[in-house]
This record gives C-alpha cells, structure tokens and sequence, in this order.
C-alpha cells in the first residue's frame, strides 16, 4: 500500500526498512485475532467496501466484548468500571481485538502494545480492588494515541523513513504521563501522513490508512489512523493532534466526533515534530480528542486542564478547567455556508441546512454570516504561508533524508498559490497584520452580532478518494484565529435526498461524485470563542443532543 | 531640556513645533497652579535637588489636599470616597493640582485634561448622589497613563514630533474605556523616550523627565514620566507599558511599586505603538499598574480582568481573575543576586540581602539560584535580537520622518554586542528554538525546587544619571519568558551601610558613585509563575508586609 507513483529514492533502499517495520508491527497481533484471509485479501485502496460490520461478524469477539466495545461512551465505560461493572482488563482486551481488527481492515495502526496494555489493565483492577477507589477519572480506559505522541519503549517515527534508526522512546509525552496518571491504558498508536500536512494518512512506512466506510476513500489526516480505528470501534477515545484540521479531519471523513481546543491547553510537550521546531507562526499547534460524545470530549478535557497542569509543561497556560452552567437559554449561532472556490457538496450543504433548521426550530437563532467574514479561500491561503517559513524546509529535507519518495497527497493538500512562494522576515511581520486583521474581524462579528458559537461545514464534501482532499479551507480558519472548534457527525450522504442541493453552476472540487459518496457520514463544525472551550463544550452538547432527534 | 548632541536634523526644523506643543500643555496649568519662580528657576537636569518636598511646602495644596494626596493608597481612597467621606471632586482637584507641580518639577506630563477630570468627577459625584451606589471598583479615582494610551481628544505623540501633526485621537484605549465603566477619571498623561526602548524618558517634544529625587538622575523609562508623577504623589496609581521593563524601571528608580501581568490579561488594544505592528518576536508588550500598594496592583487586575474582558479586546485571553486564598504557608524562594558583567551596585545588594535574611527570618526558605539559571547576559541579549527584527527599522524611520535627532539614551540602552546585527528567517527560528530553552529552564527550577517566587534586583542600581542607565539585563527576562514581575521599594542608599557590599574587583557599569546615589531608593524584585498572577499578588503582599516591618 506504499506509493509507487513518485520517483524512485535516490539514497538508500528504504523498501526493506519499511517492510521490517511493518513486519514486526503485524507480529505484534496475536494469531488468535487474525481475520481469515478471505476477508483480507478482498481489502486494498481500490476497494469500495465498507468494513464497519467486519469486527461484529468476524466471529473473533464475544457478545461480551462487541457490548462493551459497542454500547458505551468512555464516561459510561468508566463509569461501568468504577462500579466493578467491569474490569479494565476485559474491556481493554475488547479493544485491542477490536484494534487489531481495524488494522487488518483499514490499515490504522503504527505501534501496537496489547501486552503492556493488558499488563496496565491488570494494574488499574488491582488497584482498585486493593485500594477500594479509582485511580483518576479516567481509571482503566483505553485511549489511543496518534504516532507523534511518545510512549516509552515505543518508536515514534512519525511517518518519515529517517526516524526508523530511531530508539524506541526513552520517555513518555508529557499529556502520556498526566493520563496515565489519570488511570488511562495506552494499547496502540495510529497512522498519520508522512509530513503531518496532508488529509492522507499515508507515509512510506506503514503505507495509508483507508477509510471504513469505504475503503476507496480517504479517512482524512493528519490524524487519519485514529479517525479509522474510532469508527471500526476499536478505540472509544483517541489523542489527536491539529495545526490545520488533523484533529477534525478525520472525524468527519470517518463519522466520529472531535473537538479542537484553544491553543496551550493541553500540554503539547514531549511528542515528535514532524518539520522544524522554533515557528515564529502564531499558529500554534493543539491537541484535542476524537472520539463519541462530546461529555467525553469534556471528561478529557477537564481531566487534562484541572489543577497545576503547568507544572507538566512549561508551555502550557495556567487556565484551569471552569466550570459553567449548562446551556438553558435560547443561542445564536452565526452560520457560515461556504466559499465559491470549494462549494459544499450536496450532502454537506444537505447536513448544514438541516442542523440549522432544526437548531431554529428548537428556539435558537441563525444569523448568516457568508456576507460578513473575511474571504475564507484568502484566509486559508494566509495560513498555509505561516506554514511555509522555515527557509531550510526541514520537512522535506526529512523525507530526502529517508532516501523514500514524498506521497503523492502532498502535492495535492498544497495551494497552488503558492508554488514558488518564498517566506521573507519582512513578508512576515505583514502576514502578522494581517492574520491580526482576520482575528479582529471574527472577533468583531462574535461581539457585534453577540454570538455563541457558528456552525459551519469543516469541509466541503464527505470523505473523498485518496489524495483528492486539497486543501484545507474551512479546517484551517480556526487554527489561524485560535478558535475552538468541535465536529459533529449529522446525516449521510443520500443521492437522492442530496439532488436538492445540487447546483448546476458550482466547481465542485473535488468532484462530485453521488455513486461514490452514498452513505458516507455528513457533518458539522461548531466554532465556539477562543478559550472559551468549557462554554463550546456546554453547546456542543445542546447541538449534539438536538441532531440525535 | 530638548537633546542638542546629536547632528541637526535635516528635514525640517522641529523644534519650533515642539515648543507649540510644550506651550500648548504649560498653558493648560491653571495660573494659580504654577510654582514661583525662585523655585522653578533652580530646576535642570543639571540639579542634584530633591523636589519631593516642594508640594507640600509650596503652599498651594490645602492641608485637606496634602492629606488626600499623601496619606492613602487608591484601595483607601476609593473606599473613601464610596462611604461619602470624600468627594471625588476634591480629590481629582488635589490629583490635578499636585501633578501641576510634579509636572514642574520633573516635566513628567505630556498630556493634561484638568478640565475634563473635574467634570468627570462631578459625575461621579452626581451618580454616587443620584442612585445611592458607585459607578464601579474604581469609583471617581484618579489614574494617571502613560502617553501611548489614547483618550479621546488628547494626541498621543508618544514623543516622535512626526505625530505632532496627528488629529486628537478619536476613540479611547480599551482600557482606557474599561477603566472609565469602573469609574475611573484620567486628568493627564505622562511622558516617555523617543521609541519607548530606553530607559531614560526622553524625547524631543517634551524634553526629558527628571527623578524628582534628584533632579540629575533618570526616573527611567519607557514610562518615566509616571514614576516621577507617582514619587512626587501627583497621582496614585498609573497604567505603563511593559516589553523590557518599562513599567518596572521607573518604579525602582523612583522608589515606587510596580507590577508586571502575564501577557495578555489585561487589554492591550487602541493605543500608539512606537514602532512596527505584526512583530514575529514572541515577547509580547504587557500593561501593568504603577503605584502605592499591592492590594492597589489587585484592585486594578481584578477590575480588569473580571468579566469577559476578551469582548473589548480580541487579544486578550479569556482567563477571568481567580480567587486565590492568602499565603499561609511558608514560602520558598529563588534568590538570583545578579551577573557579573552587571554586578549589584552595593545599595542594590544591601537590599538583596537584607530582604531574603528578613523573609528567611520570617520562616520562609530561600533557594541560591545563581549558578542554575541559564547566563542573565546573554538572555537579555537573545531578548534585544527579538527588538531587532524588523527589517523596515520603523521607529528609526519614525524619527527621520520628523526631522528630528536621536535622543542620546537611544544608543546607551543598546546591546553593543548587537551592533551591526541583522535579523534573519533562519536566525529567527534559531532564536525561538532558544528562547524556548529559557523558559524550559526557569521552567525546571520553579517546579524542581518547588519554588514560590524568585527574589531578584530589577537592575543593578538605583536611579542612575541621565544617559546611563544602559541594559536592562534584570527586566527583560520576565518580557522574554512571560513570568509576572513586581517591584517593591526597599531601602534607601546609605553609603556608610552599602561600604560593607562593595566589592572592590566589580566591574560597576554604569559607575557607582556613593555620594551621587545617597538617600536614593532601593529596590527588590519578585517575579511569579506565569498566569499566576493572583497568586503572585498575595506573594507580593507578603514580601511587602515583611519589607515594611
């Protein structure tokens, strides 16, 4: 599944390298949870199939385990085990099934580590029963993990061929650590692009990651791994991590929900850079959940930011989780529809117009604000400048390290605009300017029109074929202006409920595709105010509770 | 008072626009306001007098005005005037007054608004009458600001005479206007150097502010003008600007508090930048009071930073003032006493030590810092390349747009070692990768060592003659690592008691000059956790407490 498309490596054969990785990634499930290869020999990137139903008719997992990988949320799951409803050890043993059925479906996974995990499990039981209470409030939850993030004993190579000669890390992330130290077992990492800067989780050592749903499909990057295995159910709760949409990418390519917090929340530090570190871009990068429910996006999130987080990470702002009431009042959301250049698909113009008739027809107010907000194709733009300033393009130098070729999303995820531009200190302080000027401008229609929140698409179609994502128009705009930003899954895409809003003059790009896209999961972004999230948090649950109805 | 020193300038003749401005303020002195001649004629830069007497022995504040002025802080006097024991009418008229004579004595005023302050305190008054409450926290206070601020009507030329030919301004600061919803009342504006980067308040509109002290010394910068203002009790409490120092100098050179906030907690929006907006550098420039007491430092913060203080300015994080219990405990400190290249004149010292013998007399523990920080120079310095990056040279250019010459302190107050440097893309990277190691580092200590707070000099003397003050290697580090700093007064110049810190191999720079310096104050500095500003304010009170006694 690696690519084939670009130049033959110039350096060393990286082929080998990769493969040995692969090999002894794929060692690490146990024959007992291997899918029979009638199954597998029908998966590839080719495929059209859709392998949600593969881990409930395997066979490979009892009533038992499909329940608890199936039925819960990860509040309900560990409220389950706080009240010996059931160990950790059994649900973690769920999960890495379920994983390792992911894996050899869709391809997700980098690291697997089910051993330490069960071994963990076994910890976080016996402390509760020796000690009679739990051990944080995450106690005995499988979280998993996108490859950035270090894990000690485990390799982090991110991607690049270049870090295979990698030690395993000597040390854990420090958001690994406060977890841990919240009672989470960690049981595998996930795929993710080569450079970090693609909706394609592809890379030339674990290959690409393919979409569920379809397997000809793309399930978004940079946290493409996760998005995949979040959807298969062989993970309740992942760690993403996004400078563009990495986070919420892959949530509405696989229909799973994701938030986005403000940056220097969660401590970012101790994971694996995939360019240069030391940006004077003001977008910082953040992490945030993916996962099921927004309550578990707030268990995470308020489980990471209570007490001296601080004293983890010297990055990170001392701003401690706030409580806030739950939402009563009528909201107004502003309503953002789309650009010209990258017009919403059908079904995502179809989602977008049925949230916010129903968020209407539940008391609150709609105010549109296509006309209003700074040119979102422009803004983008800016963004992707910000991510172009390092004058020794590390990135690159990575992959020409690796000897291997550069995937062929990386092309494609990149602003034709911006072919041959080069970063100037002086070009620099008026992109300042400038992205201060959109941050005004956003700030200005929040206050002026006294806004919650605004729902928005967080991409212009639904999941699309491999490496035709482009660029990240409606992704990127939050992490310019350090808005939150959650994504919730709403509607799938149904051809003939779609033909509505099908517009015979709109340069859908990607194409446009009903066959292809049939069924795929639809969505919505929910914007919220800059470290506001707790507030975001309250109104994603009124948004998410008023699109189940 | 204007700099002859440097060459003519040779666009246009300034100084005749100067002057209109200076006669302009002079004549907004009520006549019955100005000081006699035989007091006023012995004022230069030149003087070695003390002026802190001559508002209460020139016979022009009545003794009910000399008490209001003299014998409360603004915690008190707003108290004060919310029970009816004193009229905010009367106190502004005492303010203004006794700011007539500051301004002088010292030239520290480059804006005064006399007429608009009454009518604002008859308002004040008048609400209070009228609806049985006060308008705010700060209810028909007096507060003094910095020139950079804008207020409707009023220029801010921020001593460039090319502004000179700028409108009033049309809208006020936020903070301006924020403080004026708690029931602030502004009566002038205080003066400050030529490109706000040096520590001599100096310009070529105004002339240059003189320590009331005495009159041969600087009062430091950038917001000189309000540490003559605030010594010689011509105000009570003044907003400054903070990037290398600037709200902290002037206090220590004029022996009055200052606090530093973290970056962006209080309202940065709407005022004069002396140089280039969109700076990549990752120092960000912070507001911060000037005055009498901590708990006025708390009064300010609170009212400024409760509520959604994020709906005035885009810029500012959400991160409401938090309540935070009195210390209790026993406290450890860091204590830093100094770099080589810049040793402690013995004053400065004597205060060091006698402040940490008194607090570890108190109970509290101080921890020797001075071999684990990483080298005070060369972060000052890393800081500077940060003021350097701008390729367009603004504020330089500012200057040759006026025509007008560079006050002298602009080379004095400049690292030599960055002479000729040029800043880089490239570079730029590196220096963030290293400014990151800095505050990794004062990161490690703080939590390795459990610390509290780090006591340190906030320069390495007292007020200095004009022109020398030099680097500021003791300030800038809290700008480039975003720690919250304060400033208390402590000890006096006594060269008899300082003979026992001198040392006869330092290398003092500037000179230490025992009978120049004599009677002068001293000063400590202590320096927080970031974003724990409201546990820094009740570190404060503590060390203020111990300080006094």
């Amino acid at each position: 599944m690696t690519s084939t498309s670009t130049p033959a490596p110039t350096i060393a054969d990286w082929r080998p390298l990769a493969a040995s990785k692969r090999a002894a990634l794929a060692q690490k499930i146990p024959p007992d949870w291997l899918l029979p290869s009638f199954l597998t020999s029908t998966i590839s990137e080719a495929s059209t199939q859709n392998v949600l139903s593969v881990p409930g008719a395997c066979g490979l997992l009892s009533e038992r385990e499909l329940d608890l990988t199936t039925d819960y949320d990860a509040t309900a799951l560990v409220e389950l085990m706080a009240t010996r409803k059931a160990k950790s050890a059994e649900v973690v043993q769920a999960f890495c099934k379920r994983a390792a059925i992911a894996q050899q479906c869709t391809n997700c996974l980098t690291e697997i580590m089910f051993e330490e995990a069960m071994a963990r499990a076994r910890e976080c039981d016996g402390f509760l029963e020796g000690e009679g209470r739990v051990m944080g409030p995450l106690h005995g939850l499988p979280v998993s993990l996108k490859d950035s993030f270090n894990v000690k004993g485990t390799q982090a190579t991110v991607g690049y061929i270049a870090n295979l000669s990698l030690p395993p890390a000597a040390s854990n992330s420090t958001l690994v650590d406060l977890l841990l130290a919240a009672g989470a077992v960690f049981y595998c990492k996930t795929n993710l692009p080569q450079t970090m800067m693609t909706a394609d989780s592809h890379n030339n050592i674990h290959g690409r990651t393919l979409n569920p749903h379809n397997l000809s499909l793309t399930p978004g990057g940079s946290t493409g791994g996760e998005g995949a295995l979040l959807a298969m159910r062989g993970s309740i709760l992942g760690m993403a991590t996004d400078i563009a949409g990495s986070c919420r990418i892959p949530a509405l390519c696989c229909g799973v929900k994701a938030f986005k917090p403000s940056a220097s929340r969660v401590p970012f530090g101790g994971g694996v850079p995939p360019g240069r570190i030391g940006s004077p871009s003001p977008i910082a990068p953040v992490i945030g959940p993916v996962g099921r429910s927004v309550r578990d996006a707030e268990l995470i999130m308020r489980t990471i930011c209570t007490g001296n987080t601080w004293m983890l990470d010297e990055n990170v702002l001392h701003a401690p989780w706030r409580r806030v009431d739950p939402v009563t009042r009528p909201l107004r959301f502003g309503l953002i529809r789309g650009h010209a250049k990258r017009p919403l698909h059908p079904p995502i113009a179809r989602a977008l117009h049925s949230a916010a008739t129903k968020l209407k027809e539940m008391g609150h107010q709609i105010i549109l604000l296509d006309d209003q907000i700074p040119d979102l194709y422009e803004t983008a733009i800016l963004a992707w400048k910000f991510f172009k300033l390092d004058p020794k393009k590390t990135a690159i130098e990575m992959i020409r390290k690796g000897g291997e070729p550069a995937v062929p999303s990386l092309k494609t995820a990149a602003f034709k605009e911006l072919e041959g531009w080069e970063a100037s200190l002086d070009e620099l302080w008026d992109m300042n300017v400038n992205q201060k000027k959109v941050v005004k401008r956003y700030h200005e229609i929040f206050v002026g029109q006294e806004l919650d929140a605004v729902v928005m698409p967080g991409y212009q179609a639904t999941a699309v074929p491999h490496d035709t994502y482009g660029v990240t128009v409606y992704t990127v705009l939050q992490n310019l202006i350090n808005y939150p930003s959650g994504i919730l899954p709403y509607l799938k895409a149904e051809k003939e409920l779609d033909q509505a809003f099908f517009k015979s003059d709109a340069a859908y790009e990607p194409p446009y595709a009903p066959e292809t896209f049939e069924g795929m999961p639809a969505h919505v972004q929910v914007m919220g105010k800059p470290m506001q999230d707790e507030e975001l948090i309250e109104i994603l649950k009124v948004v998410e509770g008023i699109l189940a109805e």
